[in-house]
């Protein structure tokens, strides 16, 4: 599976019997992530079918409960149930402090190896890179120190035009060198690497922005990604109130969205004041066509 | 409403979907309590139609996640959604502190007030008292400090016996004289108090044990109570399980509410490995007959 996103959390702040607080599953290149673990995300996790003993890494935003209060539960559950395998947290300052300070105080010890990774950055930074997945963070504009990330494949090869093998009678030797860059020498001729060659596969990425202000800068971190999930925790009736709490409107997310010419914007971390998205799904889609307001265990699929 | 309790969660260790964490909302006299707050409690209150703001007191048993975690959520959403009602929290050492540290690592400012009283006793203790109630706390056997509670309603007034207001035509002075226990005099004679009144209605106790391995001195301590709830893990086949982990088989639960001379036994807390109740309703009834398996959102009203 090269990539799936499910949404297992998509309201603010509370959670309600409507929608679970901020939490998204993504397997990407067979990379096991969890964005997010607001209070209840191990249950809404059986709930959508996730496994979370397979999870891999967790990204923690920021430290506002609707973000990270589920991470406790998980963790124990995680414990309880048996977990042998190594579990790699990244999130803000502040966040390993809690836990190993609840794990003391409750005296739980973790039969797996728990690593974290301290974010801190000013800028888009790379955080983690392996084989196939490069992940940066980036601030946000929040009322505390929060973070957007953005989850990329790697450059991969070039493939090698098979027609081309045939033509120049290509070896596995050079096969292996022209996959990695070089040109060839054909009866003292040198033939271009790019008229072997194909490009690559596109490479697919996700940016998940959330929480924050408009904030212009990170379109520019995200530019042509082709899935951003963008927070739109009001409308622009509430543009006071969006301004006040350091949140966007489903028309900033729209705009965001746009500047970044992304393919698809997703929206959600709705307030719960809204029964229905109709209204934040026009509002967003006048200014960003492609855009779908999620729901509690919806899949996407790239 | 004299007592309502309702079951918010009754699962052990885990959430499921079928079981939330260990919560109860106890109504009992207008006083509005929750007992335990496992992960997902705020959410599980809204399912069961319980509001939360209007809690006054909440008890913790113990800390361990499954009976706690949620109460950061709960404390963040009371906030969030405009609380100002005090509210005082009891429970174990060390609880205050983790609340604390959390809410200065995120920065949250409550706009209520919150007391704590940490509970620490070797014996039955009175932890609260007002014009209607009392709560007891008493240490349980588990493997970190735990503590069951006591809810029951403080002795009342005698009641006057109409008949005698007549035949001896007592003024209202003598009526609340005689309400709190003097004699009469009457042509130089003494009526005694209870020629004159009725006894006081029954007065009405609901005993919480959970978490806990069968410890037969809390018998002692909620003697005769109309309700008890206790914890029952496991059956009798997981006796050497039940005896590692500190907590009680169903036969346990009812012995000790055979012993206790309760009138009516709740038991809880099932592990996930049941998914049916049927076994373990039928052991603990063989020992004790009114005995009830309790569901997630069951009322139980005296």
């Amino acid at each position: 599976m090269p990539f799936k996103l499910v949404i297992i959390g998509s309201g603010a702040a509370v959670p309600t019997l409507q929608r679970g607080v901020t939490s998204q599953y993504l397997n990407f290149n067979e990379r096991r992530i969890l964005i997010d673990c607001g209070e209840g995300t191990q249950l809404q996790l059986r709930k959508y079918g996730v496994r979370f003993q397979r999870l891999q890494y967790i990204f923690i935003s920021h430290l506002h409960g609707d973000h990270f209060l589920g991470i406790f539960g998980l963790l124990a559950s995680m414990n309880l149930l048996g977990r042998t395998q190594k579990l790699i947290i990244f999130g803000p300052d502040g966040l390993e402090k809690m836990i190993r300070f609840q794990f003391e105080l409750t005296k739980v010890t973790l039969d797996f190896e728990l690593e974290f990774q301290t974010i801190h950055c000013k800028t888009k930074t790379l955080i983690f890179e392996d084989r196939v997945l490069e992940i940066f963070a980036f601030p946000l504009k929040h009322r505390i120190e929060c973070y957007g990330f953005l989850f990329k494949e790697k450059p991969k090869e070039r493939n090698i035009d098979k027609d081309q093998i045939e033509k120049y009678a290509i070896s596995l030797a050079e096969i292996w060198a022209v996959k990695n860059g070089s040109d060839l020498e054909r009866d003292g001729k040198i033939i271009p690497n790019d008229q072997l060659t194909l490009p690559p596969a596109h490479l697919l990425s996700y940016a998940f922005c959330t929480d924050t202000r408009y904030y212009e800068k990170a379109a520019g971190w995200i530019k042509g990604a082709d899935l951003l999930y963008h927070e739109a925790t009001f409308s622009e009736k509430q543009l006071d109130r969006a301004k006040a709490t350091h949140h966007s409107t489903a028309a900033q997310a729209a705009a965001l969205a746009k500047k970044a010419e992304v393919r698809h914007l997703l929206i959600g971390h709705f307030s719960a004041r809204f029964t229905s998205t109709a209204e934040l799904k026009a509002e967003a889609s006048a200014v960003f066509e492609n855009t779908t307001c999620v729901e509690d265990g919806d899949e996407f699929v790239l």
